[in-house]
């Protein structure tokens, strides 16, 4: 045959954007690789620059960015990181963004309004990327949105183990702090067999103008009350939540979350709430000025070396996975 | 100019496919249109033929269907309509699916699944569809997996307006059947003033091998519980929702749900489940044997005529959508 | 350089549809591997259900489905299984549909008709296929319909090698049962070396309101005449053109073709058509009770298995294959 | 409202290429309009420049060109022309070929072959064409190449009715020049009312090596025979039928045929080859050196011009049309 | 015929991002329209939400926004605002992008590079862009990278006017700041029928490391030197220049730009640059904090407005344009 | 695991078309492969038809096309062939163009324009291809015409190796002939440490009309004068440029250009023009009759071979490409 044959082998590559570097640093060591060296600025009007310092041609990337504040300079970091490899010739770009940026905007709850989790799905894909990555979607429909694979990786294993470790569950309810994450919260209640409770929130019919009450629907007397959330944003709902419980009786509440963003007034909110403990992950940069006393913080970097080893060797680790291997 | 001018107008055209004629015919006479005749039937070998029977050039089209069983055969049927009206230069084409078949199957339950809501989506994209209507999708973020403007209409007014008129809300409470509908079940609970309750699905701690109890989260006793749904397929979770408010002492069960599937056992388990009123909408066709004394049907027809009169003139009818005008 | 080496493998991985078991477990067996074990179900309304038992990241995947009644289904399901092979990160999708449905519908003959023929093709690339494999395409322009390399099987060898076996071609005259199938009868005679007649339909000058009589076009007396078609439908073309072929005096009226349709009333017309042998190959499953004494049925797995072993290992048997190595 | 508002007309407007002039400025006398002037050169290297020299944003846009000898460079052209029309905001863009070039290579013959008329519908597809007209085209399945409208105009109803008025059907036997045109002959046939003969090549089995010889199938002796084809490109197969049925005892030969392509020796042959008549359109411009004493041209502008504006008014014409109103 | 007639009116409807109010309302009132209220903030971790307070369906919208910093939040913005249009059926979508955005990363400089210029057509064409019109694009090629048409507006006109009326064009030598900018340098040369000269960095040869002198190539001394370029961003380029040329003895500099980014050091530079004018537009907007007594804006909006009518209208002013009418 | 396992090797295959068979032997003794055999040839209506002699499957095909005149024939053909490797499922197909045609139609000049190399990009990604390489290109924003990853290789190391061996740099001048490849001049002078100057076209303020004068700025009496430009079609810039060069005193002038079109006019010109040197590259053929003793070519082979094994290895060697490893 008239042609030249080599043999066929694969290389993994990891970039970092610059939003979470402790976080890249984890992942690479946990795989055992360097991050690809990177140039990467802004310029004086606010464009970003990216260059890789070194042959990226026909490897299987995986770029991993977590979008923090400030959230649209780091997709769009990400976004020309993928351009510059798909211009590059890597063969297969996989986005990895441990907490999806704009995944609350997944549908439209008014008319005229963007369905911006979709926007972004599709905007990576304009850019390149073959799959994406990601733990605990806002919503699993999210995975929808992406036209090609999804790794959607579940942290509840590793908040589930360490609320088992470190608290009683036979005494213990889980509660949903709203309507709109029971389901959740029944995952949580069927992993660790214990009773729902949700907060419901509705008018007073005592008072006018729509002011709300946190009704507490179930019983969380004398019970060790975990409120499960997907994230913290300005910890709002969750305190609310927490005082609705410790006001009906609750002996305790501890608080789970995938997802610290903390924004605002998350921490001044969270320190007052009489929270015993918030067990989250640190998809997200938790700076040293947001972190308190009651905060643990725990690494989903062992989670997303797993989980892009599992992918780069065509492995199948279910548990890793919620429903996509 | 070298040109040939010509006024601009358009027009709008109505197609219904086989599956639901009824409605189709509702739908017309409430419009002020015939139908476009078509000629269709299958092969001996199951394959569908589609052909209207007069020009479409440069219309305006609706095509309606609704996705009852056999439920592939009416997709294709409808996929193929919309083949059909590019091919003949329709110049805007509507797939009107008041029930949209598959919405269940939304995201990944587990590993190795298909997205078959998004696919079915994307479908309707590659045969040539602009656009979507659908009523009450079984999850909003539906609207996010078709690439284009998706009108969702809400069956809520009609059903809770029905419910206003025949029973008392000062004494109801709004139940969700299980932990997967709550949010509905929040919103119909803030429009009707009335109290949530939640049925939750749990092992029974005294009984080995998964046995579930239905355990009522939320206060039921002597009071009206109005069970809602988006769809009532096989029955199972709403009959066994009546039958744990029953045994709580609930005064009555009532049922509003949109859509009306009552697959299988669903009508021998409603007659005998103590359910007083359900009720349901036509988006899909209810035939006369599997109607019951407690089954009350309110036309979808008047709703699908006035959104399909807004999308064609661009008015805004707000309050006809949830969240799509 | 930073970065983790694997050696490339690849990894050929058999599906199969619920149409066609027989096949499948053919198919597999002279492959030499299992079928992946797959979930499938239906729902009550009708909606498929699929999933797969192992892990299928960075396979070759082969998706067999045979396109028989009912054939929405089926067609569905096989997209439902690339839609979750996609999903599921599956490297390559081939599609193998033995029969491909809907070919028939391969242009308009009428205005504002659908072209279906390109709507399958279009919604296997949607789903995420990359490939098509099919025997005996109803005309090879469907080829032409999916953008992508489609492997296009053609049984003649087998079906000529069987008569070669079994008549005598020095007394045989090829025919082809209507204007539209000359082309292939064309072929058949240029390999077997024989004459070649064709029935022509045409009105009856002498009978008013468009009564067609069958004209035999060639000499045909005395001679064993093999009337050659790609498919056996609904049987109405073929055992006219046989009535008509032994009104003029034919010795034998033998009939070969690829696809075994036999919709409605095939069965019993083939009976009384005084046909002597009709052989067909496997492409579509033939319950029992649709067999029948003269039918003979001739099995299409080695060439399907020998095809998908050319295409996993990129080799080149292009007698395989009809125009698409 | 916030908004500005604006009457909607709409204007059609005519672009020719450079490769068929007079048929352009036929369809434009036909239609009432003047040609967009329009600049074109070829520079030294060969590359074709094109500019329109007046505002085309929003108009209704026809692209006439024929797919005529240095085809490669009217293809290109068209190509072009499109290209400027996008980017000058036509507002939709038909292309009009009366002749589609490459359509001879519908489907791979042999593997390792191109389907160059799939890859000339999505070339236009890709430059900006909304939608396609083309005179007969090869095989009716190349509609399918197109994603998007059709229209197949048929020149049958021209050229029979001339033929009607020139000779007598009642002693007339439509041939097929070979086993692949027979679909067409059939149609024809059909619509005259005449008996079907084909020419069958077959390889002489009293000669080696693949000579082959022309068998007249059907009766032809004494007869008027009309020869149908969609195309004389070198005229080699319509002059070897024409001998055969000469040689078979035919009164007369006549042959109708939509493009006249006269490449090569067409010319020559067709002088010597005993046909009392060609009938053909002028889809393609046949230069004064190339026209002989028995060749007729029928204006295939009248028919362009019409459906052109059918169009353009959304009108329906269905007898313009084969199957693609 | 069945359907329902109206007659077609189209409707403009002008959308304004946030990023630069005061353009916004000059376009608004040069047109005589209002801007479409928009609802538009950020959550608390920097996530834009958009919602529009009327209905925008079948509108011809025009969606406004000036790249400025903070860029990656104004473009999101932006396209997050073509995203909610689309879905909520506006029927055209046109970006007005008065200084786009990472127009300077328009081809890899280096290996490794991201082409940002095309990621940025490619994501608005993503979210639902049809037309795109921007101001002095960095390279008229950038044009070509997006996939629709583009109305590349021509500020030269504006600026010309402005210096012709100030200037005394027969002792002015117009200059290219770079070798890059020489061909726009051409274009004002030929306008105003000046000279030309070029300022050209090269490496001193009598220093070593790569130090860079300014070479002034043409006559200067004792004229008006006009430098002309798009965009003036940290002005180093610029006031370089200037300073070159003042050393060669020049009468005056005199700048002339169309963006005015201004970023980092600009003003502190340019004020000190012995520059007598710089004449810019409002492309950007300008806080009063970086203005300074010789720089003179001139307005942009009725530029804008214009072309912004003219595409509504489907007029065409070449005029306004730089090769895209 | 069910599946049949093989070890993936990979295969580079060389297709050379028809235009520049010189340097498609070059390029494939380079490399040490033979080129794929393949049939083309024109039919007699001018379609090129192309078939390859031996399997293609899951190769890395390269296919070398030189867009020499006639140029629409090469285009097409190289089209014809990716489309054929497409169907014939080579597994990466990338187009050679060592001049890569209708590149200096990069922007629309006026209104109503094409942008022949976005449209000649967008016809390779549909035919088929993953990605191109090129020489040169006349702008390097044509990178960002093409969705995929360009190599863009750089022929000045090779031509200013000629120079500096044949040429004392110490008395040169880089000259751009005109205003629009000052920027390439600017990249050789900086290579070659001498100064630069330019032609500049200006209008004659002493004539009428328009008559266009060629200034030049910069020093050049008693120099060598190097023209640089990417490509010489008729010449007239060139010599003109140096006609001018002379008339200021320029000792010397040698041209140094990659492509060398010359077409029209050019040799005459060229022979006549008093330049002592042309030196190109071989991206064109350059027939004998074109050749003159002035005319030095060097062989792109040696480049493109390099560049071809390093795609084809995944390697990086960054000097061979500008931008674009």
């Amino acid at each position: 045959m008239n042609g030249l044959r080599a043999s066929g082998t694969k290389t993994l590559m990891l970039f970092g954007g610059r939003s979470h570097p402790e976080l890249n640093d984890e992942v690479a060591e946990r795989l055992g690789v360097d991050l690809v060296p990177m140039k990467a600025h802004e310029f004086a009007n606010g464009e970003i620059y990216v260059r890789f310092d070194e042959s990226v041609r026909g490897c299987d990337a995986f770029v991993l960015q977590s979008h923090t504040d400030p959230i649209n300079d780091w997709v769009m970091e990400q976004l020309i990181m993928v351009d510059a490899l798909k211009r590059a010739s890597a063969k297969r770009i996989t986005v990895v963004a441990p907490f999806y940026g704009y995944a609350r905007q997944d549908k439209k709850h008014q008319g005229r309004e963007p369905i911006s989790a979709r926007l972004i799905a599709d905007m990576f894909k304009t850019a390149g990327a073959h799959r994406l990555m990601a733990v605990d979607l806002h919503t699993a429909q999210i995975q929808g949105f992406f036209d090609g694979p999804v790794d959607h990786l579940w942290a509840l294993p590793l908040l589930a183990g360490y609320i088992n470790e470190h608290y009683d569950s036979a005494n213990m309810t889980v509660v949903s702090p709203d309507a709109g994450r029971v389901r959740v919260a029944d995952v949580w209640a069927d992993r660790l067999g214990t009773p729902l409770a949700i907060i419901h929130k509705r008018r007073d019919p005592n008072v006018a103008n729509q002011v709300k009450v946190h009704e507490v629907v179930g019983d969380v007397a004398g019970r060790t009350c975990l409120l499960v959330d997907d994230m913290i944003d300005t910890a709002g709902t969750i305190t609310q939540a927490a005082g609705a419980l410790i006001a009906k009786g609750a002996a305790n509440v501890v608080v789970a979350a995938t997802h610290a963003v903390l924004s605002g007034p998350a921490v001044d909110r969270l320190k007052n709430s009489g929270i015993r403990e918030l067990v989250v992950t640190n998809t997200l940069p938790i700076p040293e000025e947001r972190r308190f006393d009651t905060l643990t913080v725990l690494s989903i970097a062992p989670l997303l070396a797993r989980a892009i080893r599992e992918v780069f060797e065509d492995g199948s680790v279910t548990s890793l996975f919620n429903g996509n291997v």
